[in-house]
């Protein structure tokens, strides 16, 4: 048996935490084996959860701390709380007694304590944050969301790299293609950095990933290409309008479909299909990001996600190493 | 009886054209008088249009242009063509025969012959494309979608004025609320024109409109702001974005609604709900966009669109005049 993937996680992040995630850990060890959780938090209050659920010894370790990060604490106040579960959870992968990190707790708590305590890849000058993000065919991944506002040339090779590295972790059965957010398709749109970005990655070949050019916004989910690279600024802005529109569409199509008695009676004979409709644009699917960059990756599951989003990024924590994500960067 | 309002027609730009022009305008005549249009193009193919509606003349006139710019030319291709019904249209405008001009042809090519005739308004250093877009109360105006990649503060600040002005001129009973499009709704957050914008809009007051600080793209259509500013490149993902979210959510929920007889039974039931919900987000309610910053406003109707978009458009164009857009802008 080769040795388990062990995956640091803080236990007290997000909302009904520890009981989503414990709830996550025995849900995702049914399919999986080969792990073991190193959880960091409050140890009764893990340990009441553990105790209702038959997770066996092997698969954990409870490491006890006595300080939490809040959610209203800045990234400054939290990173000096070294006993917090988050502080300990990442320290814990830059001791190399995990081999990734996951929390549902305070995003720029957890992403400026991992830049401040684990080293950089070497050849990548900037972190980056990534999600999925869904299109026709299957999935896409999108980087930058938010670490970088401002970025150069090199920053978007480098995302690229990162961005299909992840791509090929996940889905290590396809052809990995890598696309620029621009607002034309034409070579002559866009900033100066966009352009020279083009221009650099369109002229070097490399084994990773296929450089396809630009893509514009109304094309992100066509599935043509699957990973979409931008800067922080845009790439926030472009995943929380998505999320926005999905929002609005759906309350307007709720207004619709429960209006009058007929419209009731159809819906309900209906509900199969919406249901598998919104099985598809599931967000617990999408759940969450991934910082990239640092020598190990550090999984941010959402705040409000229930077991089954922790579920779902737990399996993100068990490609990326199974995947050899960060090797697959180093080595470009 | 007051003057009519005078209306420069480009009526050979876009998809079955100038057929939807001329029908969009029988159409839009139905309920609203007083207008005037001059109608730019090939005499015998406008004419032979008119004939299919009961057109009163008073309503038209019809200027002979021998040219058309073409969807492939080039915005300077484009310039340089002065007998087409675009630039002879546009110059309509300059030489005070019309008061705005609308053209569903070529978007570069109309912007940049629009800036190479008109002049720009004193106070204002660089025009932004506007647009329509849906939130849970009305209407939001979007700008800049696309006209200017990079910008600094100032541009933002006159972004807000255009915006609300544009707003108060189609919405005339409505307050305007003005804020930055952000990447989060903290004074820290975004990029450092951003936060100058903020400082400078936030200690001025002003008559026009509420200046209401930052907004993040999931809250774009949430209907507590109304007039929504920011630069080209991001504006333009954005508006792409959501547009790409709709449709693919549309055409996974077709599938959804379609797979299976009892499913295509009940849709059917439901057919007049959604119908409603398809009126809600019609596509042709926000038609095209609107240049401002010139002496005219410039209004873009889409090229796909059909007669009741056009018809749509012709009634911004009305309102633009009537509501006193540019004079609202030249106030502040």
């Amino acid at each position: 048996m080769t040795k388990p993937i062990v995956i640091a996680v803080d236990a007290m992040g997000g909302d009904n935490s520890p009981y989503k995630i414990v709830k996550g850990i025995s849900e995702y060890i049914k399919n999986n084996q080969n792990i073991h959780f190193r959880i960091f938090g409050k140890k009764n209050l893990i340990e009441n959860e553990i105790s209702k659920y038959s997770i066996k010894n092997e698969y954990f370790e409870i490491i006890e701390c006595d300080d939490v990060v809040d959610n209203n604490d800045t990234p400054l106040t939290a990173a000096k709380k070294k006993s917090t579960s988050m502080w300990k959870a990442i320290n814990d992968v830059k001791e190399k007694k995990s081999h990734v990190i996951i929390s549902a707790g305070n995003t720029g708590a957890l992403f400026v304590i991992s830049k401040l305590s684990m080293k950089m890849i070497e050849n990548i000058s900037k972190p980056a944050l990534a999600a999925l993000w869904p299109n026709k065919n299957d999935m896409n991944i999108v980087l930058d969301l938010g670490a970088n506002v401002e970025c150069d040339e090199k920053n978007f090779e480098d995302f690229a790299i990162m961005g299909a590295a992840l791509h090929k972790a996940l889905f290590p059965n396809q052809e990995s293609r890598v696309a620029l957010l621009n607002i034309g398709s034409e070579e002559i749109k866009g900033h100066e950095t966009i352009k020279k970005a083009y221009q650099s990655m369109d002229n070097k070949k490399n084994d990773l990933y296929e450089f396809c050019g630009y893509i514009e916004g109304n094309h992100i989910m066509d599935g043509d290409v699957n990973v979409i690279v931008t800067d922080g600024f845009t790439g926030n802005v472009a995943l929380k309008t998505a999320e926005g529109t999905a929002n609005f569409i759906s309350s307007e199509l709720k207004k619709a479909l429960s209006s009058g008695l007929i419209a009731k009676i159809s819906s309900f004979a209906n509900i199969s299909n919406l249901k598998k409709f919104k099985k598809r644009l599931d967000p617990r699917l999408y759940n969450g990001a991934i910082l990239l960059g640092l020598e190990s990756p550090v999984i941010k599951s959402h705040g409000s996600t229930d077991f089954i989003g922790f579920a779902n990024s737990l399996d993100v924590c068990i490609k990326t190493v199974k995947g050899e994500l960060i090797d697959k960067i180093k080595k470009i």
